[in-house]
């Protein structure tokens, strides 16, 4: 079955805002098994909005709108969406109460245009809206339907997920289901070719995502019922993550920071941080988690020499000798963060975020990550060059979150030498 | 002169990549004068995208494209686009040497589906592309035009600003200069009634763009030349930063944390931080401007007792008499921050951020930000009800960075009490 999605909003036009909505119900739409061949968007205009309505009715078979749907005399989704699909909007008692419950809940006197949110088609349906006044349209005329949506995606997301999406399911003839692998230390430009096979497959379909510093996989089967495409999804999915092993950190949807924190409170443990160039972000991220405060104690963010010194006992030798810019003071910072706080787990960030402060020797993207453990210091010299400043700060707390799982995990080896160096080469 | 955007691109049909792409250009377009009434994303299909081109090219006089200009076979703008237009491709010896050379650079031969990047219409233009190989084209059909951007951003975006806006520039007959005024202590609700006459105005008009904890208002005339555009914007902006007054932060577009770091660089101060709910996203803001390391000593986030006393020496009397959140303990951590690292200005943040964790007399969402400064020493209590975890920690940040910001302007005074009480409402 074919849809198209239709955003109304002049905001939109005016390029003040995002049209995350037609992202999101695309991504809905695709797992659904729709085919959407066209989006648009329309401004607050009754002329223009029926004649794109008119046009996707011709060409497809479900349109889901969304915005426009408010109490002003801007909003006329509604009114020109019964007009193109033939309906009539009559005043319905059960939304009517629902508003006026609304008002009275807020102590505010309901003003009367808002009586046109009551108003629903004789002919078609509604979706409530828990999060709102106005609700959901169904319209129908013969095999074309359309949806109607709230534009604020805090009503549209929860009226997708509990109203729309069991209505959806009920005229697609499959069900798709999708999985996520999250995977750290392969390159995109790899997996791309390592699992070119499994990219090219139509079912169950593999795609790459890359962010910053790591790669999603979505594995996504297609079946007549929901278990048939799970069981396929599972299979596809453990497939996988049994050809990527240690590389694949998470396969609920879970991201690094949260699969970190949970690590280390199965374990019983606790961290502690001393950053430098990524200035606080490495325990912003940690604790952003709930529940962090069961493994996290303190985070140093320490710019200046001297305060590495005082409070983290890094040695003014190793500085004179190495500079700032080091393994050993990584591994310094690392271990004294770990004894200031009596954690089982340090972690020691020091390196150059750019854009400038470049060193002979140590250019700009430089960063030495070190990770105390009971198993010993660990650390890892990356180099990320021609990258923003924030781009090598996400880098390198993404790259610490990875060495503290592996570190965990028991996945790094103790080694004869007491720092391991590592080059990152720079991806385009 | 009205004008239209039209994404070329399957994966944004399938919601894997949200259209940045269309809320650029429409902003760009608008600051331009044009009048934009359609967005329209279609996917690499000639059909389909024939058919969207022959509509927008029907009811708009110019048609902005983005996407499907690389060199596989799936990229077919140029082609469909200029079949529409009647004009007919043909190699550019320009454009191939460009792109020769770009391989020889790169050290990688050249595949023979490059050479199509070449082609441009024999009676159209171009737009030389300096951060890719796919050059962008002009098409042009009597009244109508056509212009073809490459779809990565960073490529689109400096060939819009570089080549494409001077020639746009020439098709209007007017000019629009907007200027940007940054908010904060003032609700958004206040604002919209405040400035109820501005923001009704024709020209210059007035906006307001709510972000989380401050208000960006864009103030922008219109006029047939760039001199009385900008000097009607000027006297607007002047004119709305006399209003309201201390409120304004910026008005050349800086955020809040680059506003306070270079007032305390024009003050030769020194700044350090103690963070406990807001977890190092405080100083993780600040060390995000380039050139903190001048200003910013260090960062402590504390999440246990036992370091707030031993480094930042907050007394354990306190804690038991007021709890940990409360105005004594984040004034202490404030003046503690600052004595460890030798600062002029010091900040202490301590609260509740949730989602759970709420005391009796002090709900979830209340935070205590202290910040200790010359003059002394303020404290300010927030309660931010109903509010995400990361929500209540932005907003704890973005309150010590006003509050820092009004310290070393002088604007909070020294007062009787020792501890300033404020309350902030939730806002919807």
């Amino acid at each position: 079955m074919n849809a198209e999605i239709i955003a109304v909003g002049t905001e939109l036009l005016l390029g003040d805002i995002l049209n995350t909505n037609a992202q999101y119900l695309a991504g809905q739409l695709a797992a659904l098994g729709f085919t959407v061949h066209y989006q648009t968007v329309v401004g607050d205009n009754a002329g223009r909005l029926a004649e794109v309505l008119r046009a996707a009715k011709t060409r497809t078979q479900l349109l889901v709108l969304c915005g426009g749907l408010g109490p002003t005399e801007d909003d006329l989704t509604k009114q020109t969406a019964a007009q193109v699909f033939g309906d009539v909007l009559i005043e319905d008692a059960q939304e009517l109460a629902r508003i006026e419950a609304h008002f009275a809940a807020l102590g505010r006197p309901m003003t009367p245009n808002n009586r046109r949110q009551a108003l629903i088609p004789a002919h078609g349906g509604k979706f409530t809206n828990d999060n709102g006044t106005a609700p959901g349209i169904l319209l129908r005329d013969g095999e074309k339907q359309a949806i109607l949506l709230p534009g604020p995606p805090s009503e549209l997301v929860p009226m997708f997920e509990k109203r729309v999406l069991p209505y959806l399911r009920t005229l697609s003839d499959c069900v798709l289901v999708s999985r996520w692998l999250h995977v750290i230390g392969i390159p995109e430009s790899q997996l791309d070719m390592q699992l070119a096979d499994r990219l090219n497959a139509a079912n169950p379909t593999t795609a790459l995502y890359a962010k910053t510093g790591e790669v999603h996989i979505r594995v996504t089967a297609r079946a007549e019922t929901e278990a048939d495409a799970a069981a396929m999804a599972d299979d596809a999915a453990k497939a996988l993550q049994d050809e990527l092993g240690d590389a694949v950190y998470s396969a609920d949807g879970s991201d690094l920071e949260t699969t970190v924190v949970h690590l280390l409170k199965a374990a019983g443990a606790h961290l502690a941080l001393a950053e430098s160039c990524t200035g606080g972000l490495l325990a912003q991220r940690i604790t952003s988690v709930s529940g962090a405060s069961d493994v996290f104690e303190c985070g140093i963010v320490s710019y200046s020499e001297k305060i590495k010194q005082r409070l983290l006992g890094v040695k003014a030798e190793t500085l004179a000798q190495h500079t700032v810019y080091s393994a050993p003071v990584a591994a310094q910072m690392a271990r004294g963060a770990a004894t200031l706080a009596g954690a089982e787990y340090g972690v020691g960030i020091t390196g150059i975020a750019g854009p400038t402060g470049g060193l002979p020797g140590i250019p700009v993207g430089t960063v030495f990550i070190a990770v105390h453990s009971p198993q010993g210091t660990f650390v890892r010299r990356a180099v990320w060059t021609n990258r923003s400043r924030q781009d090598v700060r996400i880098r390198a707390a993404t790259a610490a979150l990875d060495m503290l799982r592996r570190a965990v995990l028991g996945l790094l080896q103790p080694d004869a030498v007491p720092f391991c160096f590592e080059n990152e080469e720079a991806r385009a």
